[in-house]
Formats: structure tokens, sequence, C-alpha cells
């Protein structure tokens, strides 16, 4: 829905978005690969110029709601120009097939599936005309990586909650599990960090406002915040004891739900990579030529 | 079954013990309360005597097995001493009820049970005569967490493996992962863990064989073997990216099975606890009296 | 000089702020003693009433500036009301002696001395009327504490500066090092720290403004940079490989400077408990009696 | 010493070993440069045959003891065939100046000096026969890296007696600092750690004396162990508090003996990419090609 916000053109914008931000219809975005993960910008969905629009074919991985999206954003490689661009693809469309990806630990509320896209067609007035390069996709990423980055805090703000009520609930040794000095430190570990990381959300989104945010700003916000709340539910985990283990009580489900959002829109060491060029001006993604060294 | 075994009499051995070792019965053994965790010595299922036998009344909670096992092992407060013993209920017993703890988010395999023992009664010949304080359970204890220390020994090796693997196949950026630095450095942390993990393991069955192990040894190993392991599945997980959130592969699981291991047998704390007692001379479970103190 | 400006009566705040603002004069505030570190406010130093004034008997310790400083507000405890009371002690005041600690490995700019007060005779008009608890002593710490906080801060950049320089210009491999993965992932590490610092430092002081905050909050804010800080300079120093370990590169120093600022103005400990206090209601800052416990 | 003993003649071994033995030859061995450490397989330091012997030019830095020994060990590259080479020069020796490091914070009864080699003439007899490539040194390092992974595990012993007894003697609250959960989990943390590296170092002796220790096993033991301590030595700073930063306690001096010894004989970094490559048959010590990349 964003990139359509931010590529589409006056029509499209009027077509879509009305309906996608009523929930009537639901929409999707596809950029990841089987191969072309964290090196997304090298992906090979293949889009070919045909009469009167175009035709995608390849294969999508990880895509949240694509098993039941109505409109679903394809990023593929123009055959010709070997940029990349993006066209919208609704349900049904004949050569689309998406299969829901079973037994996550973790974000489960999410159906992530694996696209294949063989010979779809797509009109010409579906294309984002807005899309001509990977640059072009990377303002996408970092609008979503600031959203990416205030899911670990909303997380890690429950989790804090429900350890606070339950230390101060709890017995053993005839105390409450809040009167250790183990207990508390761990909790008040959490505590500081959240109060962090409120503020380096709220920064991130003043910087955005303010028409200053940088790719790297979102990557590090995204990167320290998801960092610094795996700390946050792992400490809420332990604090629970046994029963941090069990679904029902919401931080075992917190504990898993950080495993996925530490990892996409963009792993730690991506984000990370990607800040350290822009404070570096050095791009160090890719590892030297694959060869012994004779160290 | 170590229990009987370690504190059983000859009758009591020679009854269970032979069907037990063949799995044509299953055992479990049942010492934690839902009031009663890491405070496990402070119990309160009672046992009262009656003529012919005892009477058990109380609660038990993540008792493994227990909704299916043919033979339980229950510790119960001697109503007239105050001190600990040992009981042996069989399945069916009118007053035995045993519910599954649903929605475990690691240890999914092992089955741990509510019990409710309502007017149980267990004749002469079923209590268990080696155990007649908490004492007694400490030995049993010791001899289990040598056990748990190994799980996670086991577990992280199994990451290793699947991690390495899973970094020479998978290629991003034109490369195999395990030929990015920051891929090998995480590599090469959970390989020096786990060459630790292992020693630490074969140090403790070397102490224990030769009889000179102590609860503290125990308690240090539990506690050291799966916070390391902790760490391994924790950077294994990260190491597989997406893929690292599907139960499929078997690092999700190992990330979720950890932390279960991290709690039971003495969570963490408790074990560093009774470590830090042995070393110290000086017991530090209970708060002090919960008051405002002036500081 | 802050213990003056907020305890001391309008005729003392005259005397004696403005030649130490103007640093004709310099001021040190000596609440440590040998035996009493963490637990301050049971410090022994005692103060009798002697007709004209007070006579002040007893060791303090850890006193920054005290070897040569001209005004020295003395904490010491009132032999009549057993409550905290504070002293304006002057340079050469007989039977005062200050020695200076040797051997620190870290702000060796700073004096640390030990002092000595045997029968030192105060007037009365150099009592500081402010305080008569350690209550009123808790106001000057929580404002102590906000300075403190900012110290690791300003440490913390002035690492990053110096790490990022150094990344850019020695090359390794031949390349610098901050085409590096590793290096790169470290510096961002640095980075995200230090930004999330600045913003709790700068929260710190707007709340002390709006008069909202609280010693829970100084205590956490302290806490929290310089544990970060301790994560960042130990980063720097790993970064910096041989050359960080001379005391010419800025970043050595930094890395031993950072120990005090940790364990002072209230340790990690102490002031995690303090915050500890103030979000669950209950002190745990002391051990249960000392006694065997039966796990 | 231990080059002579692995790379020497017989001869050499028989005119250098038995006084370096008995200490009445102090020597030292010289390998890093100031522009090539981690890196240290390029050094440029320069070997040309002359009549009789070779002339060495070049600069060495770090080399611990240079500024007395009466022996020292230089490596240099062979100017014809370009391999390394080692060569025995004389205290003393025309064109041969070492200068001390000064402002080391730590391990600083270890003179380190920076070496100026002008036009240095080394007769034949005095080139180590044994040392004709890289490949050869690292032999000398893999040996010398089990001694330098024992370091940290002797100092880690000596603060955790250290700590053990301070804990045990130093009262605060009323009770010793060794009844509070806080200090006690972080002694027992260091010991944990400190039995895993006496078993990681056992084992690499006996992995060595069998003949089967690789560099890789050496590595990961030196990084392994020196990683560990750092975490050692930190605790017991943070315990000792305020004393724990006066060099007349053990603790503190450890803290800073620490810092070089994580870094020297191979950074950690280095360290593990050696062990990486080992387990992987991927190098990745150098970085791609320094360009901007397109991500």
């Amino acid at each position: 829905m964003s990139t359509i916000a931010l590529c589409g053109s006056e029509a499209q914008k009027q077509k879509y978005l009305p309906s996608l931000a009523q929930f009537k219809t639901v929409g999707c975005w596809a950029l990841t690969e089987p191969d072309y993960g964290s090196d997304a910008s090298s992906l090979k969905t293949s889009a070919t110029k045909v009469p009167g629009g175009w035709q995608l074919d390849g294969q999508k991985r990880w895509i949240g709601n694509s098993t039941f999206a109505d409109v679903l954003v394809i990023l593929a490689r123009n055959a010709d120009t070997k940029q990349l661009n993006g066209f919208i693809v609704k349900k049904g469309a004949p050569g689309l097939r998406a299969t829901k990806i079973q037994n996550k630990i973790g974000l489960r509320m999410v159906q992530n599936g694996d696209i294949l896209l063989n010979k779809v067609f797509v009109p010409e007035e579906d294309r984002l005309t807005g899309i001509n390069s990977f640059q072009d996709i990377s303002k996408v990423l970092a609008m979503s990586r600031i959203m990416v980055a205030w899911q670990p805090i909303g997380i890690s703000m429950g989790v804090y909650d429900m350890c606070h009520r339950y230390l101060k609930e709890r017995k053993q040794f005839g105390a409450p599990l809040a009167a250790f000095q183990l207990n508390q430190e761990k909790l008040v570990r959490m505590l500081g960090n959240i109060q962090a990381m409120l503020l380096v959300g709220w920064r991130l989104c003043k910087l955005y406002e303010s028409g200053k945010m940088t790719p790297g700003h979102a990557s590090l916000g995204k990167a320290w915040t998801s960092s610094k709340s795996r700390e946050v539910v792992s400490l809420g985990r332990e604090l629970l004891g046994g029963n941090g283990i069990l679904a029902d009580f919401l931080v075992a489900k917190a504990f898993c739900d950080l495993e996925p959002i530490y990892s996409y829109e963009g792993t730690y060491d991506i984000n990370s990579l990607v800040t350290g060029r822009e404070i570096t001006g050095i791009a160090s993604f890719k590892p030297a030529a694959v060869a012994k060294s004779r160290l």
C-alpha cells in the first residue's frame, strides 16, 4: 500500500488506495525471492514487454498476506533495461500461485507465502511508474523500517507490564518475586532499554517528518530497537520461569515473535552494514573473491 | 525411575525397575507444585498416615509424562514429621487426575501435566523408604542435573552441524554465506562454546563416577551449559535468517527447546545460588523481610 | 557546591558560592566512608554538639579534590538525633587530614583522598541547615547522578570519533579497517548506543527541569548510560588493536576512565536497586539474615 | 627462543639455547611491523643477500623485550624469493635501534619496543634455515598461541581468589558482600567460565602433545579463553567496587592486563577468522574490493 502511495501514478492511487485504506481489499508487497533475501537487489523475477503490457516470470518467498491478498505489488527485473520495476497483480491472475509457509515459530498471525509467477500478464496501466531502479525501492524500505523499528518497542512494553505484574503477584520463599535482587535487576534492565527504545523510535519519526531521515537512520533504528528488544523479551522469558514457556502468557509468544522481527526488513547484520556504509562511505556487503588466503 | 533406584527398597527395585528399564511401563517424578517451583523444599502436598498406608492430598505441576505414566513417584510432606517423603502411585488410582498443559513453545514432545491428588491411598509397601527429608531429594536432583546439563550440549552440536552445512550451501551476493566475516565469527563463537561445554559435561561425569561430585558441581554444570547453549542456539537462529524461524529446520526448534531447559531442573538463578552457597557458605535464596528501606 | 546551593542558608550561599563559581576556591563533598560505600546511609562519622558549634570525628574515603579543596562539605551523624547532618569544614582546620589515594587505573586527573577527622571543630554557622536526614542527601545525589549520567555519553562520543577516524586511516590487507564487516558492525553498535544515550540524557534533563524527575529516573539514567558506555569503550578499545592499549590514543584512557564512572555515584547494582525499589515498591538492598538455608 | 628451537640448525641451537634457557641471555621475536599487524604475512622488512651474509632494512613494532634483549630473531622478506626468512641479530649490532613504547595501560611489566633496522648486517650462519615461508612461521605462532591461551586462565583464577576473599571480608548493609544475590551470581559466573577455560587449556595441550593440534585449534583456544577471561576480569572489577580501580588490588591490574592479551598473538577477530577458515575452507580476511555497492 505504501508502495502505491509512494511510487504509483495519480490514477493508480485513486483506483487502489481508498479500498485498501478501508480494509475492503488487502494488499501485499513482494520483493524477496528464494535465492535473494539479504541480496534482494539482485532478484531474478523477470518482466518482459509484451503487447499491451508485461509478462512476469519467477518466484517470491516470505510474502506476508500473499495467500489471500487482493492486490499484489511485484518487484521484477526489466528484461530490457535490467533495472527493477514494480507491477500490480490482482488475485486470481492466470499463472499466479501463492502457497502458505507452514510451521513458523513466531509472528504466526501473519501468513507468509511462496509465490509462483508463470507467464503472468500485467496490463501497461498496472506498472508502477515510480519504480525504475533499486534506488526507488530503497525509499520504500526506509519508510517501512521505521514501522518495523516500532514493533519491538510495543512488544517490549507489553512484556514489561506482564513481568511487572507477575513479579508482584507470584511468591516464592515467602516473598513476592519482585523482592529478589536478581529479579529486580532484570526488570530494571528491561525498563532502561525500553525507555531508550521509545526515545530512539520517537527521534526516528521526527527525522522522517522533517525530511532529514537517511536510509542509515532507518536501518540503525530498526537494528538497534530489535536487538535491544531481543534482550528484553529474553529477560522477560526468564523472569516468568516455567510459565514463560506457555504461549498463554504473553511473554512466551513475544519471545518467539521477536525472532522474525530481528531478521526481516533487513537482518540485523544487513541493517548494520547499510548503516556502516553510510558512516564510512565503504560498502562491505560482499566478501572478497572466495579464495584460500595465505595467512 | 532413578528415584526408585536411588531411594527404593530392594523389593521396590525388583518390582518396578525391570519393566521401566524395558519401557514396558513409563514412570514420572512429581516434585514441583503450582506455588512451589524454585522453592520446592517448601511443598504443601500432604501425606497422612492411615490404616495400611498413607493418604495423599495436594497438587503438582509441570510433571513430565504424568498424563500417561504407569508409575508416579509423588513427593509429599509427612503430616506428622513435617519432613518430605516419597510415594509410588499407580495410574488410575482413585482420586488421581492429571491434565495435559497446553501451548508450550518448547520441548513440545514432552507432555507436562497438572496433577490433582484428592485422598489418594498408597499402601505402606509403596512408600519409598529412602526419602526422609529434602536432603535425600537433593541427591536425586544432583544426578538428574548432570543429565540435563548434557541436553543443551547435544542440542548445540546439532545446531552447529545444521548451520555449518547451511552456510556452505546457501549463497547471497554471489558467495556462500560461510564466506562472510560476520557469519564466520558467529560460527566460531558457537564452536568455542560447544567445545568447552563438552569438556564441562565430561568433567562432571568424571566427578560423579569418582564419588566427588557435590550439588554445587551439578548445579554449576547445568547452569553453565544451558546458558552457553542459549547463546549458541540464538546465534544459530540468526545465521539461518528467515529459514531460522521455520520449525522444519532443526534450528528454530532448538531455539525454542532451550528455554524450558534453561529454566527447569532449577532455573539458571537457582542453580547459581546453589553453587554460590557452596562456594561462600552463605545461602542467599531468600530476600530480606519485605520492608521499605531508608536508602 | 551543589550541596550548599541546595541545602545551605541564604548567608552560606552568599558566603561560599560566588568564589566557588569563579574557581577562586575549590570545594569537595564527603559522604562515603571506608566501611560505608553502597550503604552510605549508615555512615559512622559523628557530629557532637559542643559549645559554639560541633565536633566531627571519623573517616571519609574516595573524596574527590579533598587533598586540596578550600571548602569541604562533610556529612556526619548527629550524636543526639542519629540523623544525618552536613557541615562546612575549611582547609587547614585542626584535626583534619586528607591523603591522596594512589595507583588509580582510571579518572587519574581526579585526586581522590582519604580523610581523617579527629575532633574537628565546626562553628554553628557552618552547619548546613537544610540537611536533617538521608532524605535530604538523596536530593543532592539525584541531581549529581544526572551529571554523572552525562559523563559516559561525552566519553563515548569522543571514542566513536577517534575510532571512526582510525578505521578510515589505518589499513590492513590492502584496505582501510573500515572496509571490514567485523569492524563496521562494531562501529555501528557503538553509534546505536550513543544515539540512545544522548536521548536518555536529554530526557533526564527535561524531567528534572519540569520538576518531575524521581530518584529512580536519575538512578536508572546513570546506570543505563554508564553500562552502555562500558560496551562502547570496550568495542572501541578492541577496534584500535595494539594502539588501543596506549594511553596516548584517547581510547585506552577512556576505557579505564569508564570503570570508576560505572561504580561511583552509586554502583550499577545499587542504582538498579534504587530504581527497582521505585518500580516495585519493595527495597531489596539487604540480604536475608545470614543463615544456612535448607534448600 | 622457541623459534630457534623449532627452526634453527643444530649449531644454532647449541650456540643460543643453553644461555637463553638459563636466563643468562634474553631473547625476543620480531614479526609485527608498524603497518603490518593482523596482516603480518605481508610484512615489508627486507633481507638482501650481500657478501658473507644478509642486510636487513625496515621497522618492527610492539616487540616485547626488544629494548634490552641480547638475541633478536627478526623476520624479513627475502628480496629475491619474496618469501619470509628469519635472522638472528645481536644486541648492539650497527644500524639496530630499539625504543621503548610508553604509556601502556596493561602488561606494563613487559617492555615493548619500536625497532629500526638500518642496513643491519647478519652473517650467513645466523640465518634460521628452518624459515622459508610464512607457513613455517605459522607453526611458531600456533605453539605460542597455546601459551597465550593459558595467560588469561591464570589471571582469571587469581581474580577469582581475590574476589572470593574480598566478598567474604567486606561488609555492607550489615552482611558480607558474599551474602548478596547479585554478587553471588557474578562470582558463580566467573567460576563457571574458569572451570571451562581450564578444561579448554588442558585439552589444547593434549592435542599438541599428541601431534593433532591444528592452527585452528590454537587460534580458537586463544580467542575463547581470552574472551571469556575478559568477562571474568570485568565482573571481578565490578565486584570490588571502588577498590576495583586501585592497582594495589590485583583485580584492577588484571582488568587492564587482559586488554593486550585479548589483542596480541592475533586479535580476537583474526583468531576467529583463522578458525573460521579451517572449519569452512574459506578465507575471509580480506574485504571485497573497496567500491560503492548498489544495495
